[in-house]
């Protein structure tokens, strides 16, 4: 039910008729693309074709192996210092089907409502919608870096309130929401949802976990981005006490167990020494560099500096004030594909999301397509 | 939402338990579940592989690959002599989240109705409270091999009817609905939801598809089963034209993709020739007449004979008339895992399900322990 109000992403549109235009032969840059452009690391790999070679090819307990439950509690441990007992831990066939259990079982009325930030990632206003509940997309400013502050959370709330929704480092901005603002989130006391997904890629710092401020929390965090594993689906949730069995049964029901042998591969990524990975976090930040610079360049306004995740959102309104007609302008006229604003929220609109997910030679050249574009369009 | 009214499997709760007095130094047997006791043939692990070694590790189509989605289009043909679109097919991870999207995308009301049988896989009656649905459970009976029948379809609709679900074979009877009653619920009218998970594991016979029959129809199907792929999670939907874009939007939303190399590995598995199938289900039909036999001897009733899947459904009310509390009983007192009918509705009260995805000699001793406790218990 409420299937109708959910919207499809305009990033699948633009890729949908980029796609269409290579089909005729045209040369195009994918700057859209929210996904790292590398393979996965080859231990990760080794370690599934391991685990089929061992005919682990049956159903796993549906909450996931305890093997890769224990894995993820170190890990935190490790990397945040907090104490997850794999009893909290719940593994899914990534992110997205633990964000929308998660929902599911927070919201119980028709209009409960769900904080979010406006601009934010596309799904999650469909995934409140789908799970019964209400958006509340507060505005958030440019000198903000497009997160929540506290404040804003608080100004929000109402009786019907169920949760608010935080990503930092985020999508699209890739800002990160300073550890004394996570720490009075932390402290407002609903529950928090907090989308980790981008953690470990942030440049010259860390990323701090909710879970360091507060228990009143759920963290979604995968393997998708960092360890460059999208294709694989694989993610957990990290819940409290009081939610672990309800989303348990949904887990159950919908998905009988997450996938066997990239469980296994799991478990690798997270406890063995995977030379890819700093490779990877240097490759991406020195085109975040070389972006910033080449930005600057063409006069073209970043407000906040981007410190993790791989996006840059920039101001376009310049150039043209809807975002979805610039997208699809940029796409025909020079074969440059950028997601519109629009898509993450009204608040979006006038910018456009340029994704380094892609090669340096390939970002340079976009960058000059744009700069063409711009030039002409003066 | 309505997540409150969602139940949790007792087939889970026996098999927990189960797991449980391993762990105290119990020999258990366990004919409780529902996963093929082989693990997945050779070529279809191989194909994985090399696609982990071509690097196949990124997102792919949300609808699934075009490559898989043209394999199933052909075995449909080979198998059924229907001509599916690929268009019309979406790829998910294993049947289960088909069935909840067809089903959120069917109904958009409250009180919706969706028709299913008294007993049946107990996630139906829990897919569609999820999708915000009313589950109307139509009484079977043993002489009907527990299948729905038109006639009894026909006097379930309301006005809030949106679908009915068949699954044939079933589980947990193993029975099969035959050709001229599957074409007379074809021609009912509403839309039909066919779980066609088993099809392939049928003795001596085929499967019709309610393809065969009419368009109207939402098929489900997966490499669980037949390929012995329970662990690797992939599964597809084929639904009608005007139901494609709102799945697929779903899709999107909820999944981003399918699994990449996975995928692969489904269109080895349609398109090759896999020599371990028919060795598999000699393996199960063998071990079917075993059971049926040893059943007589037993003096336990099975009202039709089971043709597919790999279950018996047993009358076993003589002994117990509490299938729950037999079902622990014969645990705690014999070392024997059954999955108590009323698991699959209150009209599987009194009957025990006995899934023969196990050895023959694991089999056998399970009987044993069985006529044991029917002796001691006269």
């Amino acid at each position: 039910m409420f299937t109708e109000s959910i919207k499809p992403f305009i990033v699948m549109d633009v890729l949908e008729r980029a796609i269409e235009l290579e089909r005729e032969g045209r040369s195009i840059i994918h700057l859209e693309i929210g996904e790292p452009d590398f393979p996965t690391p080859e231990r990760i790999v080794a370690s599934a074709n391991q685990a089929l070679r061992e005919k682990d090819t049956h159903y796993t307990d549906s909450r996931g192996t305890l093997e890769l439950r224990q894995a993820i509690s170190a890990y935190y441990m490790k990397n945040y210092g907090v104490n997850v007992d794999t009893k909290n831990i719940l593994i899914t066939m990534g992110t997205s089907p633990a964000m929308y259990v998660i929902l599911s079982t927070l919201i119980s009325e028709p209009d409960d409502e769900v904080i979010i930030a406006n601009p934010c990632y596309p799904c999650y206003p469909n995934f409140i919608r789908l799970a019964g509940g209400k958006p509340v997309m507060v505005e958030t400013t440019p000198e903000e870096g497009f997160q929540l502050t506290a404040e804003k959370i608080v100004s929000a709330i109402t009786k019907k309130t169920r949760a608010v929704i935080i990503n930092s480092p985020s999508n699209p901005a890739g800002t990160i929401i300073e550890e004394e603002e996570l720490k009075k989130i932390a402290s407002i006391g609903i529950p928090i949802i907090s989308d980790e997904i981008y953690h470990g890629l942030v440049y010259g710092e860390r990323a701090h976990s909710i879970l360091e401020y507060t228990n009143n929390a759920f963290v979604l965090n995968g393997f998708s981005k960092l360890f460059a594993m999208t294709g694989w689906r694989l993610g957990y949730a990290i819940v409290p006490d009081s939610s672990v069995r309800p989303i348990h049964i949904l887990l159950q029901n919908l998905f009988i167990s997450p996938n066997s042998f990239v469980q296994r591969a799991g478990i690798t990524a997270l406890t063995e020494k995977i030379p890819e990975i700093d490779e990877m976090i240097k490759i991406y930040n020195s085109r975040r560099e070389f972006i910033m610079n080449r930005l600057t360049e063409l006069g073209i306004k970043i407000p906040v500096e981007p410190r993790g995740a791989f996006y840059f959102f920039i101001n376009m309104a310049h150039v043209d004030k809807n975002s979805y007609r610039l997208a699809f302008d940029l796409l025909e006229q020079k074969g440059l594909a950028l997601t519109p604003g629009i898509d993450f929220g009204s608040r979006g609109e006038g910018y456009m999301r340029l994704s380094y997910a892609n090669s340096i030679e390939n970002i340079s050249e976009g960058l000059r397509r744009l700069e063409v574009y711009i030039d002409r369009n003066k």
